[in-house]
């Protein structure tokens, strides 16, 4: 029997003892032997925070790109991990979840890596605060990658996911990551980290992987490592009050399960409803920490949810993954089968389906393999059981509600949740519970008949949205789409001269030096253009004649452009204006450099802000400012930023705004 | 003598008992005593949750318009907090910084608010997200304010700053606070919250106030209370581990004191240097958490730095606060004062400048007030001391660095700082040491002498910027304007229809149903508006007479719309295609309105993004939405958001902006 190695400081180590005994979910033979026995943690620790510089030199961009090709190599290797994973008791529509769901986060924080991050190393967060009238003194919000490893400390029950959604964001920010699976499935994910360590497609020391108990990983940790943990509440606990966690304000993210809820409103459609809890009681075999535990409904409507449950629950067939017919495969192991059953007896209340310790099976041996039946029980709200023991399995609780007030307080009792769903149609109903429940959760899904047939379900992080809640919920925040890059970064404050914000940040800062050597910026490639690059055009004079001729060309004849005594008693205008359009216009024709060269197109403009009314007689002035330049890693081309401001002949900025312009990365 | 009341569920409580001394910094006389027994915190932690409720009633802005009201009252009534400021040793440039930056903070969040928040009572974060391709099933990250009380554990050094920065942005979010300030100066904190009380301004249960010890206080939180503290990094790591904070996994954010530092360049300027130097040890008597403990000079430049703090020093004059001449106060205790000295003897070193024992002292008994002199050590880097101890007073030290690379690892061994600061000329040097430290910082403040004269300082976090370090400092983050206000609410994922977002959110989120009930919505009051509204106009064909026109009136002949076979050697467009600014110029001459009435001016534009070419010939369709609506608390009028839709003949989105425009709130 093989032991599950590990991959620390650059080399697989295979452990020198027996270790522990892992079993097939399904059948109960050995699958792996699993030790972390001889890992030094200290040095994997000092190994990733050494190579993280290498990691730190790739832009945000270059590092989105190497998780699209981390993806697609993945991908070829799904059936490999579909092999494993259905030995963890997972049928084929688990292993989607989890090895599909984890290469879709990986394409996910691709994207948003090079849609919503400059190609650049560093990020500069939000606008330029100005501190002083001179214009002198500014401060600007930069984050830059923390110079640990961020260590994960993952559940059993997505082997595949678990590890690629710490991953992701961590690699995105230039963090590497240190990987520590749960025991009963960590074959899955020891083989996931072969195929990215095969692939050669990361830097050396993005991944270390450590299969077995953690030792003494968490007495190395630093200031600079942040711990992402997923697991039990106890664990949470354990781990946060880790005295070098504590001691050096270690970052930790918990992310714990808890007793999500559901709640059909009097309006809510049955079917969604009923289909929706079975699909979240049995997917995974209800080993997801944002199952449906608490099922919401109202009193009067007990009965026919009761019985369209049941009905749903007769057609679910418990067996082996891959077996014909199976739409439920096994728990991950006996002892969770244990846990599950002692749990829905603390619980307590009728069981509605199900039997704890009996239930038919497809293709497998029912006393070898850990399964049981799927389980609703009927609950009590006003106990507190229910609200507060999680089976974690596929087991739900039906509640009946009298009122709207009445169910968000019961749902509170669930004291912080992942997720929470609500099916109704109601728009008032929606809005009051939605509101009710916010503060407690971290997602809530409203499904109703117009999003049924594309709602992701309510048992679906998804790698755009927060995943985490408060209270029970371990009071984390993961995934999010860039915030979750953010949670690897540290935020500083970074004070100086519009010129030191901009040597800094590598964003123009206004107020900072601008280079205008004559030559046109339009006439430079991103290889020729730097940030400060300018250009100085005008004046030109708005006449009365050009105010007319626009409103009339363009049909707005909006009164303050055309109509002298409506216009006076605009209490904003005081008489007649130029249109904000024409302004804007005219910009860019004194800016634009008409012949072919390197500037595509101006796809955008942004933060458009009139700032003072340009009067008939006018003269404007505009200056353009490469103020961002961001080349595309995988095109002849990329995106600058120009700031624009308009001024008029007192020097007043009458338009500040960001030109978007795509240009050529070579001369013609 | 008086015993200090608290200020607990609506009531003032006076102890029963004697309670505990509290003296003059700069006599030694008794000033009060304080005792919070009878204090029944959960009582009042349970009232200001109740109480939070109305709290929660008003929008954003109601909450910014009062805390302006607020800072006015308490200007009003600064001598009283100055004079009581006088008796903890600081001087009146002190209590300027304590009681004026602690009004000033309330302004900025007044300010803060009222710009970058919407006048609502939730706050919809960042772009939705599109979830399913048919358009039906979207999200959006909604931030709620907790339902619980944020606690504050305050430091002796800001009475009045300190309780005020954290309750600004509590109070914006809508979370009622719960002050514990230190013991020592609690006198000045109980006049404020009575000052705070009396105005009569906030919603009551705002805010509560316990003068003492906090008992069972934290036993008593719940999953939606935060805890905020700021002091000893010991006392952090006690809070922090309190079982009912991680059982619950309560909001805890610390705020430590750090060994901050501050760096010379070898081309910094010497008397910035210094001068900096000197304030920040004098300032507060140095008992600031960002005070600057590590001075790291250049190892050439020790010398004449040495001699130039030591002059300055030499100036300074040690005394009671309001003597004459007096630079510098006490202490706030002689327990403080043996505390610094010890630290100073832990540090080790040379004295080059000051005595432990021995000051002379302004218009005060030396022996009775807790006075001390300046003193600035001769440190050795390659010692831990240096890095690890502090010494909570006018206290720093000087330490030699030889390269960039050194002085960047000297700083880290600080293990994270609230604060660092530069000061250098030379653009590479501030660009590698700013970048080298800011992973291990809050804020960076680079001093030259472009920015010297108006720099606000090394020592003082601003309100629009994080306050906050990794590590020993803590690892939380206050302040930073609106990021404050969200750390007191929770944010979740909801996720729906595209009308379910925009009734949960107020702000219409694409895909939403539209009402076009046929009236033009520009004629629609702020009364009579509603998110949804919308107009269709169109369709507009551009003809190739538009576009060479445009061209020519505006001066915009970019080739792409000027020269046919230069556009069609384009790769984005392929042929010639109408400029973006006519495209924007058209689609306003279709939605305008052009009699007076409600819509005031279009002050600007935002996320335009220009989607498919616009070829000639092609006709132009708008749609205006109204997306979200912000009335004014303190005028007629409100900020209107439109969502503009500009299609061509075949449905395409040729551009996508918001239309930000002023509406009255009544008709004419």
């Amino acid at each position: 029997m093989t032991a599950l190695r590990s991959y620390v400081s650059g080399a697989w180590h295979t452990p020198p003892d027996e270790g522990a005994p892992v079993h097939d979910a399904v059948t109960g033979d050995q699958v792996c032997r699993i030790s972390s026995t001889g890992v030094d943690f200290a040095a994997a620790l000092a190994y990733g925070r050494e190579r993280g510089a290498r990691l730190r030199e790739l832009t945000f961009h270059q590092r989105a790109a190497l998780l699209k090709a981390l993806a697609s190599h993945l991908r070829e290797h799904r059936a490999e991990l579909y092999a494993l994973s259905a030995r963890t008791g997972a049928t084929k529509a688990d292993s989607w979840i989890d090895v599909d769901g984890g290469i879709g986060t990986l394409l996910s924080y691709s994207s948003k890596g090079r849609r919503e991050l400059p190609n650049a190393t560093v990020y500069a967060e939000g606008a330029p605060e100005v501190l002083g009238k001179g214009g002198t003194f500014a401060a600007r919000h930069l984050l830059t990658p923390l110079r640990g490893v961020a260590v994960q400390i993952n559940a059993f029950n997505f082997p595949v996911w678990g590890p690629l959604e710490k991953f992701a964001p961590a690699f995105v920010a230039g963090m590497p990551s240190l990987i520590k699976p749960a025991s009963q499935t960590a074959y899955v994910t020891a083989r996931l980290v072969e195929l990215i360590v095969e692939s050669g497609l990361l830097p050396e020391g993005s991944v270390q992987l450590v299969c077995g108990e953690p030792g003494d990983l968490l007495d190395h940790l630093t200031e600079q490592d942040v711990v992402g943990f997923t697991g039990s509440a106890a664990t949470a606990r354990k781990l946060r009050t880790h005295p070098v966690i504590v001691g050096r304000a270690v970052r930790f993210n918990a992310e714990a399960d808890s007793l999500n809820c559901s709640i059909l409103g009097p309006d809510g459609d049955l079917d969604l409803y009923a289909d929706q809890l079975v699909t979240e009681m049995t997917a995974k075999a209800g080993q997801k920490c944002t199952a449906i535990r608490r099922a919401f409904v109202p009193r009067e409507r007990l009965a026919e949810v009761s019985e369209a449950v049941r009905a749903r629950l007769e057609r679910v067939v418990v067996g082996a993954p891959g077996a014909a017919g199976v739409t439920m495969g096994a728990l991950v192991s006996l002892r969770q089968r244990d846990e599950v059953r002692a749990s829905v007896k603390a619980i307590g209340g009728e069981l509605l389906f199900g039997d704890l310790d009996r239930v038919s099976v497809v293709g497998a041996d029912a006393e070898l393999g850990a399964f049981i039946s799927p389980i609703l029980v009927a609950g009590d709200p006003e106990r507190a059981e229910p609200h507060e023991v999680e089976a974690f399995g596929p087991v739900s609780t039906l509640l009946p509600y009298d009122t709207t007030e009445q169910v968000v307080a019961y749902a509170a009792r669930g004291r912080g949740s992942l997720v929470g769903s609500v099916v109704a149609e109601d728009p008032a109903f929606v809005r009051d519970v939605v509101l009710g429940l916010a503060p407690w959760h971290g997602r809530l899904l409203v499904l109703d008949r117009t999003d049924a047939k594309e709602s992701t379900g309510h048992g679906s992080p998804l790698p755009m949205l927060v995943h985490g809640g408060p209270g029970r919920a371990g009071g984390g925040e993961e995934l999010g789409g860039v915030r979750a890059v953010f949670h690897h970064m540290q935020r500083t404050a970074v004070q100086g001269s519009p010129d030191v914000l901009t040597a800094v940040s590598g964003v123009w800062t206004a107020g900072a030096r601008r280079a205008d050597d004559g030559g046109h910026p339009f006439r430079k490639s991103l290889a020729e253009l730097r940030v400060g690059d300018s250009v100085t055009a005008g004046p030109r004079t708005v006449t009365a004649e050009d105010v007319a001729h626009f409103a009339e060309f363009t049909g707005d004849t909006f009164y303050a452009h055309t109509d002298e005594v409506a216009a006076a008693a605009n209490p904003l205008f005081g008489g007649l204006v130029a249109h904000g359009y024409l302004i804007v216009s005219f910009a860019a024709g004194l800016f634009v450099s008409p012949e072919p060269g390197p500037v595509l197109a101006n796809y955008g403009l942004e933060n458009l802000r009139f700032l003072t009314p340009v009067k008939l007689g006018d003269a404007l002035t505009v200056t353009l400012t490469a103020k961002q330049i961001s080349p595309r890693e995988n095109a002849d081309y990329g995106e600058v930023r120009w700031d624009t401001d308009v001024t008029n002949q007192d020097g007043e900025s009458v338009a500040k705004y960001d030109v978007l312009t795509l240009v050529a990365k070579e001369a013609g």
